[in-house]
């Protein structure tokens, strides 16, 4: 084995310094007055019973999961019954970097408020600082995590083989995507659990709170308002947390998986196995790249342009990846003609792939910051709309976001189809995995929004100075904007993973063509562009359902405790949070279980190339409906924000409590659950579904395509071989000359 | 050519006579006094009006597409000159066939009123009779021209030839998917116009009328009143002509083409062609079928069942068809083993799968009216969720829609799946030429609905006692309830249409196989998902932008002119009708360019295959869309109307004006776009493209498929063909035995 294997755990294990180092910098700063600490506690508390009630299910799945798998692994050669093993380290490590996040965010949360009472450079600075101890954690995590695992079942399955690409390195791939199966289960159930809890608190807050006492959001007297600070750390970080480990994994091991199928005319100097290490040192690389990025994100005075240092930042790191990837690439790939598939490129070409990834995803943060800011047309066009009432902000945001696919749309598809003709399938899923580099950085991005929210529930709680939730204020509007940027990231990476894993699928399972003409495919194509829509409807209805819960709940306090609206007596808060918690955890169940029983059923059931067709419906549609769904609701978000400073309509200026603002509420509590629960969630069930049906593939495989033999039991190949046995004949020389496969024209 | 042939345009001209006869028995009814007749020449002016202005814009577009298509189809063999005459009668004959529909509502409505101040029995009877005029003149219209066409073309193209089923048919099908394209293009725009149009009008009288000044439905004092009732006729009645002339000529034209494809074992008495002619003669036989299942709807007195009437006669209908349908499919088709590309069946077979298709329709219809009848789950779930205010209203009718996709779509698939087991891809078309037959049944019950909407529009408008509106109440009741069955029916058969359209497709561009497995294709089916999502959004849009013109417009006419709340000063209703159709034509346009263009875009820059991916992703994405939009806009409207006799919340009982109200009719509100306007449009969208695709496939496809020569340079082919020369060789005993094509082991 190469050394620069070692290279990949190291980086991680240095990323992993940094971030103590970080930690202890963040604990040690002033958590404030008795009273702040006494509310940041009770947030604390909160999210940990909710993380240990979620993970009290969890473990029991888990460990069922992991008997099924590793029973599963023996009884095909190209697995093993250590797949199970690694499902549950997969598993384990994303509930430990939820828990990561969740613990510093809830450190930083009223650090934040403290150091607001300074500066606002201050403020930024630990807030920031705990959004990186999160991010560098999880991405060191997983570095360590797929690197050691990968160290590990090499030496156990290939050791001193010279077939490093045979069956041995087959079965460390297989036994690794447990590891990201794992990983992107207890992604999704996070997700969905802590988007249900987070956006369940919030809404029931809100409309009880806000729309019927009248009192503002985060008051101390609303029973619901620790639950509601307590979901911004279970959902946005919590759950984001384990959504960015599972995709980040999920998006190297595809890159791997393919890597393998690389045919070289030249060699490398790692043992004939780079294409299958670059994405692991591409990540290693990334994840210090972000580290020094961090570096960038500061502002001088109160007056500092917040937005301006984090962008720096993020494209200081993402500047520094690009650098770094041009010299890895050419010294690592073999020189000469590189194949996957039929597809020939040369090691430059694997480059222009991860800068296009880059492309790409700019791009996409960028219509997405367009659909989603205040001032710009489409949320413009609510606020206009908000004026003829409820019904017409609603129409209003789901046009916007219907119509904010479009850009998005063909910019994926132009993604897909320049970096596969870069370098095939190897481009396309080197495209994410550049994309995906500086996962540390847009993590630590992500998680200082929830952090600075929660900084600012704090100040209010705490009845500190108007001039402190000001800076806090300055610090979530940022935050918004920067989620939503995420949001669109996130779903452009996962539908290039997506579709490498799709891809990998294929291989594994020895198919060569998902014909759409075919009717049991195209029924497996309806069928899984259905999913989507039944998961977000799950999603979005556990919200209302867990919402009208804390809303009676609300109510009745409101109602039965007297003294609670002059302040004289306390809410009790631990109900709300004990709705919210049983809620998200009986709620998540169905959707999480949907995303994993579809493809075993479809693929045990009608084979690999219907279970190709689901895969397919279930990207397409919901990539569009988490792009609908998450720039609905970011649009309907600012437009109920663009009332507090005043909106302008028809020339009049209109403020909060007017008739357009309160439609303007409406919009926004629409938008929660779409942009908080469901639509994130997309990515996630496309990535999960994919690997599952990765994990199954050698189950219901027809033969395995790496061998390359023809299996003549598959239909799709007769109606072609079959035309005439004399035209066969007579077209061979030309037709062999093709071989091997699909030789592209360049 | 057989007898036969002549049967078809022969049973058309028997319809005619019958609209003619039931028209006459229409108009010679009491229109009532001069009041009602003023206010019913209001509404039949307005609707011609905009129909006048629509064809404006159509006339000028059909003539530059009619050029185009003409000389487009002087370029390619088998295609004529006469595919843009043939266009032109299409697109003709779909705006006649609104018109028909329009002229005999706006004369129905008023004589409904008239005969509701006798009694129900009666009421019914005007009503049904003037939906049946339509119906039987729609689809009598589409039998005669698709005959007549038929006959013309074979004439001239194949006349005396004894191989009835080379290029000469090929050109009598590609000139009449001429026909089939004006006919569809015409129905999107009618359907999206109209739809804009009534909703337009509809949102913005109830925003201002109902919420803002508290007056009730089609009060006289609200200016905007005439152009809702004028909407009802153009959308509701039009709209919904054209839109289903326009699919039934694509469901029986996509059959024809696929029946050409079909190789007899035996012969037929037609001449070789009745897989061809049968689709056309189901037509024929189900026009008579639904003539004779018309006198089957009556009610005996104003305590009749008018659902139960309607159920009757509609499942009358479709049970004559069946009973037609066997002995006609075996006497048509020959005996023996019939192939459809390489799929063998039997002409029983092709009548299983005739069943099948009304079995699908019939789930769908029912899935429908459950996920949107009052009392049932779907539409309790969102009543209880007024409770809490406008937001949770929406989010429980976003989610209720998401969930009613999961069944239609299982059935759907199982379907598609079954029917081809059944018959290849020609049991496909069939089933949906099965479920089509009773169209001019489906288009009565259809229309009835907007006629009673009108008649109690019109009684309230002139003051007639409360009896009357009572018993109009009923009939509308009914005709909400069958108005979501209906659209049901029609995005299923869309799908199966569709389906077939694509596979007519395919075959005639000449491609076997469209790959999502490769990178391009995959591409496609992204960019095919996203149409539905754009064309939805603008279409709400536009109801949005135009709504709010109406409400400002009506606004302003409650301000300045005096004594119009008194009702001493008449509206100025000519300016709302105005804006409606100003506002609707303009805004019909974006939409329908987008389905004419795409197509042609992607089919000729990457050529039939991508093409076929984008007509899969659109399918799928349309259907999906569909049914989300129109059942959650039929949910939301049942659970404001359960308010109207108490709807009970948690043993509650609220009625109409309290608060949960309120938030029902925002819901209802955000729905008449989805219901009326984007969803229904739906199902032309994915036709229309799929037969702009056929239209085009002789110009950019790689080869005649009938004639099943290799060709080459197809990439996909070479991929398999290319293992190796010696494996090709020892497998190619085994392999040429399974030629013709895929054969189906069964």
């Amino acid at each position: 084995m190469s050394n620069i294997t070692y290279l990949v755990p190291a980086l991680g294990l240095i990323g992993l310094l940094v971030m103590f180092f970080k930690r202890g910098w963040v604990v040690r700063q002033d958590a404030g007055s008795p009273d702040m600490k006494e509310i940041a506690d009770a947030i604390a508390d909160g999210a940990l019973a909710f993380l240990k009630a979620e993970w009290r299910v969890l473990i029991v799945f888990g460990i069922i999961v992991s008997i099924l798998l590793g029973y599963s692994g023996t009884l095909v050669e190209n697995s093993s019954v250590f797949i199970g093993v690694s499902f549950l380290i997969g598993a384990f490590v994303s509930a430990f970097a939820g828990y990561i996040g969740m613990n510093i965010a809830t450190k930083s949360n009223v650090r934040t408020t403290q150091a607001a009472r300074t500066s606002l450079t201050k403020a930024l600075e630990v807030s920031f600082t705990g959004g990186s101890v999160m991010g560098i954690g999880v991405a060191s995590l997983a570095v360590i995590g797929l690197g050691g695992l990968f160290i590990v079942l090499y030496s156990a399955f290939v050791g001193d083989s010279t077939d490093v690409n045979g069956l041995g390195m087959e079965k460390v791939l297989e036994v690794l995507a447990g590891f990201s199966l794992g990983a992107e289960s207890i992604a999704l159930f996070a997700r969905v659990g802590g988007g249900i809890y987070t956006k369940a608190a919030d809404v029931g807050a809100d409309l009880v709170g806000k729309v019927e006492a009248g009192i503002p959001e985060d008051d101390p007297r609303n029973p619901a308002t620790i639950a509601d600070n307590v979901g911004d750390n279970v959902g946005d970080v919590a759950g984001m947390g384990a959504d960015l480990f599972g995709s980040y994994v999920a998006t190297i091991l595809a890159t791997m998986v393919l890597g393998r199928e690389i045919i070289s005319s030249g060699t490398d100097n790692f043992g004939g196995i780079s294409p299958i290490l670059l994405p692991m040192v591409i990540a290693g690389v990334g994840l210090i790249a972000s580290i020094i990025g961090m570096f960038l994100v500061r502002v001088s005075d109160d007056n500092g342009n917040v937005q301006g240092a984090l962008n720096r930042g993020n494209w200081g790191s993402i500047v520094l990846v690009l650098i770094a990837s041009y010299p890895l690439t050419m010294w690592m790939l073999p020189e000469g003609t590189l194949t996957i598939r039929g597809v020939d490129f040369t090691s430059i070409d694997v480059f222009w792939a991860i800068l296009l990834g880059s492309i790409v995803g700019a791009i996409m943060s960028t219509v997405t910051e367009y659909y989603t800011a205040m001032g710009k047309r489409p949320v413009q066009s609510i606020v206009n709309q908000s004026s003829t009432g409820h019904a017409t902000n609603i129409i209003g945001g789901l046009s916007v976001g219907m119509e904010s696919t479009v850009i998005p749309t063909l910019v994926l598809a132009a993604g897909i189809y320049i970096s596969y003709e870069f370098a095939g399938l190897y481009g396309v899923a080197i495209a994410a995995a550049g994309m995906m580099a500086t996962t540390a950085m847009q993590l630590a991005i992500d998680a200082f929004g929830p952090i600075a929210d929660n900084a600012g529930g704090i100040a209010e709680m705490a009845h500190l100075p108007e001039e402190v939730r000001g800076r806090t204020d300055i610090l979530d509007a940022v935050g918004n904007t920067t989620a939503a940027a995420g949001k669109g990231f996130a779903i452009a990476s996962a539908a290039l993973t997506s579709l490498a894993l799709f891809a990998a699928f294929c291989g594994v399972a020895g198919i060569n063509s998902i014909d759409i003409y075919k009717a049991n495919v195209l029924a497996g194509l309806f069928v899984g562009a259905m999913i989507p829509f039944i998961f977000s409807s799950l999603a979005i209805a556990a919200v209302g359902r867990a919402a009208m819960k804390m809303v009676e709940e609300v109510r009745r306090q409101f109602r039965e405790i007297p003294g609670i609206m002059e302040g004289t007596a306390k809410p009790e808060y631990d109900k709300c949070v004990a709705i919210s918690t049983q809620a998200s955890i009986r709620e998540m169940v169905a959707p999480g279980l949907i995303a994993l029983i579809v493809p075993v059923l479809v693929g045990f059931l009608f084979g690999p190339e219907v279970l190709g067709g689901t895969l397919a419906g279930v990207t397409v549609s919901g990539v569009l409906m988490g792009i609908f769904q998450n720039n609905a609701g970011g649009a309907w978000d600012n437009a109920k924000k663009s009332f507090e400073k005043g909106a302008v309509i028809n020339g009049e200026t209109f403020y909060k409590k007017s008739e357009p603002h309160k439609a303007a509420v409406t919009g926004d509590t629409v938008g929660d659950p779409f942009k908080d629960t469901s639509g994130p969630s997309m990515n996630i069930l496309i990535k999960l579904m994919s690997i599952v049906s990765l994990v199954i593939a050698p189950h219901i495989g027809v033969k395995n395509a790496h061998t390359g033999s023809l299996n003549v039991n598959d239909e799709s190949k007769k109606v072609v071989v079959a035309v005439s046995k004399a035209e066969v004949a007579e077209k061979s020389v030309e037709v062999v000359a093709a071989y091997p496969l699909e030789k592209k024209s360049r």
